[in-house]
């Protein structure tokens, strides 16, 4: 009797959100055992041993569950960070006492596996990839459209990283040069125009009060006038986004997904669609579709598996040039 | 006495661009032999028989010369066009009845060598990372504003070209939602902007008159305060599109050819610097440079000796993989 190698035993998940501190076991195939949420503690300090602890417990049930000692760990976390040390370097919605914190060392030092820190967007732009929407494609990019506005792009079955692996920023294409203020504090990027917050602080400005993204889409709906013209702002930058990104990629698919994405539906993907139609060069529009995300919430879950491959690849491959 | 293999034989080089007709032959280490320019002939099948016969002729000069047998053809020419085929799509800059011609094809059967085809941006993108301005660099990002503005990604070493091969468009970034219409028939595309195009459609539009990019820019010089708005816009996206490059690609160099580039010079390159010091992530700030093109009017024939190497190494994959 054998041992399971590598690949078959489990990935032990962390997909840290500004909101959700979710944990599982990910199986070979994708399948998540042992799956937890809570809140995510604002305290730093509270948050990395809340992570250890549901990881810990994870851990333990992989050997009840007989599926096998995690191979390492998988961690999902907002930007920006830094893949190839672990290191969190000032991500806006986490606790500035994580600012520069070596989350994957800390973690994989008390799990005693090896683990690997990414880009929130990144890991799932991978999952989709290996389980979801682009399963099978090899030239796609995912976009997610939700509080910020992030992506992925692959590229002939690989993830675009460039030289610090921190490429892949869409939510920072350039889209109205005098537009709205981004995060970054550059002016008119897609973040600061189509995303959660774009559309909460534009109501803000217009007057509608301290309301959020889905309260804006609602009132849209209700029939308010200004409800209707910061959405429509917020969608007609996000098809010209698109038309951009097939222009430049020539992707087979674009992946949409985010809690705002979801919210507005075909609202927000039909005219994006007819923007490429109507604008992208005529091949670039002739190869690419553009659908829904088909992972949801565990998408972040799932994409530690992909990213534990990834990584094992990159080693590999790192092994053989030494 | 053995005969030289194909790698230590030159390459046949056509640049085929919309006021000059360039060809010559490229030896293994860039250097270029037998080099003759023409002006284009406008007329579609002229021009096809003008290439023809220069080709011809650097073919003859090859054998007098004792430098080998040409062992390909490389041609660069505008875009839109088929790299898999070697069909030009539909390129505005030529003869409507060259519009879905076979010139790879028509060009290598007359010359008996194997041609191959690419976009005049992509392979000087090429060139300067073979020869000029990246030379050495895996990650970077090649621009060229000129008539037209184009560009090249290069990420670890190899050409984005996606499943089409029509990948890189860089001159279709949206920058300016609402504004001028682009040759594509989008608003506010950076080609639509700071092109010599973009730039005299503006002195146009403004008052200005019929005068070219340099004679606006020349006004500028001269005190003129709407060619300075027209110049000052013009760099202003150009910068945007920077910052969007660098957070989007991560590039360890970015290269900045063409005419209105070389004119302009420190001019437009420092405001872009600037603004990606203060707006881009800072990692992707600090790792990039911007620098101008080093290959000037011979990067398109220098550019064939690499295409014609990027072409061989993927009909060995191909080879391998069938």
């Amino acid at each position: 009797m054998t041992s399971p190698g590598p690949a078959d035993r489990p990935v032990l998940a962390l997909d840290l959100g500004g909101t959700q501190l979710r944990t599982a076991l990910v199986l070979p195939d994708g399948r998540l055992v042992a799956r937890r949420a809570e809140r995510t503690p604002t305290d730093g300090p509270a948050m990395v041993e809340a992570a250890g602890r549901a990881l810990g417990t994870a851990s333990a049930e992989a050997a009840s569950a007989g599926v096998g000692a995690p191979q390492a760990l998988g961690i999902s976390a907002p930007g920006p960070l830094d893949p190839a040390t672990g290191v969190l370097i000032d991500p806006p919605n986490l606790d500035r006492r994580l600012w520069g914190f070596p989350l994957a060392t800390t973690l994989g030092q008390a799990l005693a596996v090896d683990a690997y820190l990414e880009r929130d967007t990144q890991v799932a732009a991978l999952a989709e990839g290996q389980f979801g929407a682009a399963r099978g494609i090899a030239d796609y990019v995912y976009l997610t459209v939700s509080t910020g506005i992030g992506g992925g792009v692959v590229i002939g079955g690989r993830l675009m990283r460039g030289p610090d692996l921190l490429a892949g920023e869409l939510g920072h294409l350039t889209i109205d040069l005098d537009g709205p203020l981004c995060g970054c504090g550059a002016r008119g990027h897609l973040e600061a125009i189509s995303s959660g917050t774009g559309i909460a602080r534009a109501a803000r400005e217009r007057g509608l009060g301290d309301i959020s993204a889905a309260r804006v889409a609602a009132l849209e709906d209700a029939g308010d006038e200004t409800a209707h013209q910061i959405m429509e702002y917020a969608r007609r930058a996000f098809a010209a986004a698109l038309v951009t990104i097939v222009d430049l990629f020539n992707p087979t698919r674009v992946v949409v997904g985010g809690g705002i994405a979801i919210g507005q539906g075909e609202r927000l993907l039909r005219p994006a669609r007819d923007a490429v139609e109507r604008l992208a060069f005529r091949r670039q529009a002739a190869r690419v579709d553009i659908v829904p995300a088909l992972l949801g919430d565990d998408v972040g879950l799932v994409g530690a598996l992909s990213l534990v491959r990834l990584a094992r690849v990159g080693e590999d491959r790192d092994r053989r040039m030494a």
